[in-house]
């Protein structure tokens, strides 16, 4: 076989589809986010970033650049091993009592991302739990469902988001069967939330276990940032809270929060636990510093909720079609891959404007889409020169407007 | 069903076997490494770690501190998104590069971990290349057996080390099927090295793709620090090889070189690499200090190499029961857990040595060991220390020593 060849012919094919992606070389600049230069061919430009995951602007936070800076100096850069093998230190026994704390949970496990904690804990869950069924939401995140799908554990997807249907399946298994049901609170292309509520009656009636993943909710939802369901009182009755260091908190790493047993038992027997070099102490030391202060201010939240109503104010008036959603995502659709590439490309060529195409596998075909996640960190020149561009390019192009309200 | 119960006594049946894990609680001391401080419920006690994969030292670098504080201050902590939606920073661009050219490959794809890197491109190359066959070392880590498994392509363990097996198993297969041949260079627990030219001949012999995870490899191997493949002149023939950041470079994250077009492949497809916050910028800056370094220095290599050999020759004085290998690796088997951990726990009180005891599922049962990794900062009072203790233990335990020379 000629392998090269193969890889070759299928790139084309992604080509083709216009699904292939470039990515936007950047340069984030600390203290000035979301400012940043973009490296082209002729050197740098300037570019407004309106798609970062950064929700909240934490990843240039004093704060937390000095808690990085400080523990490389007293640390060093690297763990230097396993967390067994040398690679605990105090920065992560500290940051798992931050965790535990912030969930208001017996204890919290570290991992090195987001992905690797809903694939490590999912996939230990359903592969050593005799007998495990798992009950997994129809739009859950690639990372639960490979982990879900590693795990062989016996799976049935429900619809997204109801409850009915979750019990309706649960109804059907064995009452005696062990049971975890997997579902998020934000669901971060849509920006839509889970009914957490209705979905925690749903397991407490069949005896099942729940999942949460809060990837998109924590730092900015909830009164300390505990997440969509800190902000509805549910945080007790959520079996496991999985939450990431990279998005809110501006650092990197993921984590699970629960029964100190369940905790135990994931670090006992998670393959992708065991197996890998700890986090460097100093991002350890920055996403704790960034809970900790996420945890009591409130400034953050208020001016990012402000903001977002602000960008979507002005959209509706313009008649640009969002998905109407109660989070702090905004997606605009345009329903083409081509098509998204050509107009992010334009408000980066004309404006300086970056949002990044979002195109499949992270979206259906026929839902390409640009997602903007306005930040506290935007001014109102900013929110003026994006909606003006996106107003522009959609007459340009004669694309689709929704209807005003009269 | 009881899942706290379940949980419980999980746990229990590990601490019954002596496997259960208490990791103990550590801060390096940058500039003083392999000195430390371990958290106990007294306070602090300083330890020499005798353990860690930093095994060159580089996580206390000032070339790599300074890349990372400077980065720090320039760009923020995290990359805020995955690497398509507004993560890709030109520190990520810069280190990939640095990696292509230190394997002299057209390309390199960075990952979270080595971990990651291992398990998203195994994953994916068995399970996108139509009906591949994977040849897999029965030794190989956790996080590429994961990969394959995950991959659900057909998998054939060929015997340890062995070219002969390995050819046999080729020799039954369809010649005409893709088949990718997976093994390491440096085997971590018992510090073997692979005959990588057998290997490769008998790879080519059958149209096959090697695949070599060089973890424990680069930056210790090599004139430029490129691993084994490239001590031995091989790096070209062998298909795609796989590093870690995390180890003798002393920072994170994972990666692969390869053709421009399977890096392009991998990139593309890999749910692990696609769906996952980038590394921050700092690390990737970090990390590329750290190859740059390797690359032009010797000294570091060499003060490696000669206080390995002087705890090796100390200990087989001792007769100090070792596996013998070619690497930088020392296993002192011990075959018991509860003895290895009695022994790990002694030499912590005592005389502040830590070296983390190494059970199941790292290493089979009975072969439990210490695995001690001397690094160019170690002192020669450091090793005086080190062997007279384990000297102390050995007899005081009435552990089995070696027939010495006569």
């Amino acid at each position: 076989m000629n392998y090269e060849a193969f890889f070759a012919a299928e790139l084309s094919k992604l080509k083709d589809d216009g699904r292939y992606r470039i990515f936007a070389e950047l340069e984030r600049k600390a203290g000035a986010f979301p400012a940043a230069e973009q490296f082209v061919a002729e050197g740098t430009r300037p570019v407004t970033v309106w798609c970062s995951n950064d929700y909240l602007g934490m990843g240039q936070h004093p704060k937390v650049l000095d808690a990085m800076h400080d523990t490389l100096d007293r640390c060093g850069a690297g763990a230097g091993g396993t967390r067994n093998i040398s690679g605990t230190t105090h920065s992560h026994v500290v940051l798992e009592a931050e965790l535990a704390d912030l969930h208001g949970k017996e204890a919290a496990l570290l991992f090195t991302s987001g992905y690797v904690s809903n694939w490590a804990a999912l996939g230990t869950l359903g592969a050593r739990i005799p007998g495990c069924v798992i009950l997994s939401d129809a739009l859950n995140h690639a990372s639960m469902i490979e982990g879900i799908r590693h795990s062989r554990a016996e799976v049935h997807k429900f619809t997204h988001n109801s409850p009915e249907d979750l019990d309706r399946r649960l109804s059907q298994l064995d009452p005696e069967r062990p049971k975890l049901v997997a579902f998020e609170s934000v669901y971060s292309m849509d920006g839509d939330i889970a009914p957490i509520a209705e979905i925690l009656d749903v397991c407490e009636a069949h005896g099942a276990m729940s999942y949460l993943d809060e990837v998109h909710g924590v730092g900015l939802y909830g009164p300390r940032g505990g997440g969509v369901a800190e902000r509805e009182g549910l945080m007790d009755r959520v079996t496991v809270i999985e939450g990431t260091l990279g998005k809110a908190f501006g650092v990197m790493g993921g984590y699970i929060a629960s029964s100190a047993a369940l905790c135990d038992f994931i670090r006992s027997f998670a393959s992708g636990f065991i197996f890998t070099t700890a986090l460097p102490p100093a991002l350890a030391a920055g996403a704790a510093a960034s809970i900790r202060h996420l945890k009591s201010s409130h400034v953050e939240r208020a001016r990012h909720r402000d903001r977002v109503a602000q960008v979507r104010r002005r959209l509706d008036a313009l008649g640009i079609p969002t998905i109407d959603n109660p989070s702090h995502i905004i997606p605009i659709m345009v329903g083409d891959a081509h098509k998204c590439k050509r107009i992010s490309d334009w408000l980066l060529e004309h404006h300086g404007i970056y949002v990044q195409p979002i195109n499949y596998p992270t979206v259906p075909v026929g839902t390409e889409r640009l997602r903007l996640t306005p930040s506290p960190v935007h001014t109102d020149g900013d929110i003026d020169r994006l909606v003006t561009a996106l107003s522009e390019i959609w007459s340009q192009c004669e694309l689709a407007r929704r209807a005003l309200a009269a």
